[in-house]
């Protein structure tokens, strides 16, 4: 099948690798609004040439929607237009937005929206990676919406990519990415906000960082352009979460301030029922 | 040398099999608080034998006092009064209230505060790898209270461990890592419970959690036995990074409550600074 990819980044990129090596992919058709990614792209061999959207629509079967998430919802209207018998799927970390967009054209059901639950803190082509998506979740919302036959074709790439599958509404998705996404993005931009803060003193106190600080500031390496779009479609639940996680910072505060040592046992206790979720 | 190690748990087992390795142990005595955590030990051949503390200090050369940090407060003048020649060297997370237990014995020359930025989520003698400390970075603290003698020995026993040594007063090293270790185990317990308490209402939304996730979350598995002292003993250090850390979560909640997403935009890009110091 020939696939136009558009937006060709670390999950469109990644896609790419994914699906040639599956053999599934017989031509891959870039389109990026960055010359220069789009370029980059093409020299990694992600794609097999460039084209303008208009063109790239009509050359293809399969159309995947991988830019951030903004400029997703601009370029969905669009799509559509151009669709005919193409299946369009999304994979952006936001869903109620994309499918109210989708909504509005009569060709709705050529649209299948998506969110692989995989990525890094690293974007761009060259943060394409081979294996990416394998074992990992995938949801798929509104399926209702979406023609049969366009879902089985998506349903086939993610069984390509090695994922499986979650089916939900998109109101139900926006929700739960915000307790196991969004938040913990915000916890490290937070954290590498407030240590950083504490470097201008002066201080070389990073050759102390270990694992363990790694591990939780990471994410805060993440692109902007990626993740104000994100907070800003799923404001209201990330406000949610958020205000949430304060209240539970403050009781670790307040277990110090008060010196209520058991209570400050029994809130890491119960954080340690993490051990149920992760292996 | 042969070698008491106070402790046989995560940090004491990995420093047993390192100093076996590299062939400085010639016998490896256990003392343990737990029966259970001293016969595990000896099962795995972490140490040669297990001996009562006073029988255990005659015999050896080195004491590492390896358990948690409010029992090495407790443990210190014990091992103090029994120490002759011996080196004692402790590897716990804070150093001010050690020193000062410490300071209060006649022979303070003899010991060494150290400790090594190595750990996991995980403890007890099952916890201990090999290779654990090669490459990180190990804390000296206020070297010109140990004898000449003691300190070489404690520098040596970390070369053998490919450590790099940083030296450091004990107050100072306190209040930094508040900020690369303490601050992001309390808000990785707090992460946990945040979204813990959203489980409850039986959405099944751990299928969807992916490595940003558990990057941020996996310190949630430590132990409260380690973690409640260390949080008790740097109590105002941590409490002064966790107002901080407060503080710029709710310039994230401001962004988002006023759709400022120039300045969230810029919190975030200033956060990426995190990029000059994680590789």
């Amino acid at each position: 099948m020939d696939i136009t990819i558009i937006g060709t980044g670390l999950i469109g990129g990644s896609m790419a690798i994914a699906l040639r090596g599956a053999g599934f992919a017989e031509r891959i058709i870039g389109v990026d609004a960055s010359p220069a990614h789009g370029a980059r792209a093409l020299e990694l061999g992600l794609v097999d040439e460039l084209l303008p959207l208009e063109e790239a629509v009509a050359q293809s079967g399969l159309v995947i929607l991988a830019t951030p998430i903004n400029a997703a919802e601009t370029l969905l209207p669009q799509v559509m237009k151009l669709a005919g018998k193409q299946v369009v799927m999304d994979v952006g970390s936001t869903k109620k937005i994309i499918c109210e967009a989708a909504s509005r054209n009569t060709n709705r059901g050529r649209f299948v929206a998506t969110h692989p639950m995989w990525g890094t803190e690293y974007s761009g082509p060259e943060a394409a990676v081979r294996g990416a998506f394998t074992g990992k979740a995938t949801v798929i919302c509104n399926k209702e919406d979406s023609d049969a036959d366009a879902v089985e074709l998506v349903e086939k790439v993610y069984g390509l990519l090695g994922m499986h599958i979650v089916y939900m509404n998109a109101a139900d998705h926006d929700v739960h990415v915000a307790y196991v996404s969004h938040i913990s993005h915000i916890t490290s931009f937070a954290l590498a906000n407030t240590v950083l803060e504490k470097e201008k003193e002066g201080d070389a106190i990073f050759e102390l960082a270990s694992g363990g600080f790694e591990s939780t500031v990471r994410l805060a390496k993440s692109n902007p352009a990626m993740w104000v779009p994100i907070f800003m479609q799923n404001k209201e639940n990330v406000l949610d979460v958020l205000n949430e996680h304060i209240a539970q910072l403050r009781k670790f505060k307040a277990c110090l301030e008060k010196e209520n040592y058991e209570y400050l046992q029994e809130l890491i206790e119960n954080a340690n029922g993490i051990r149920r979720i992760l292996k």
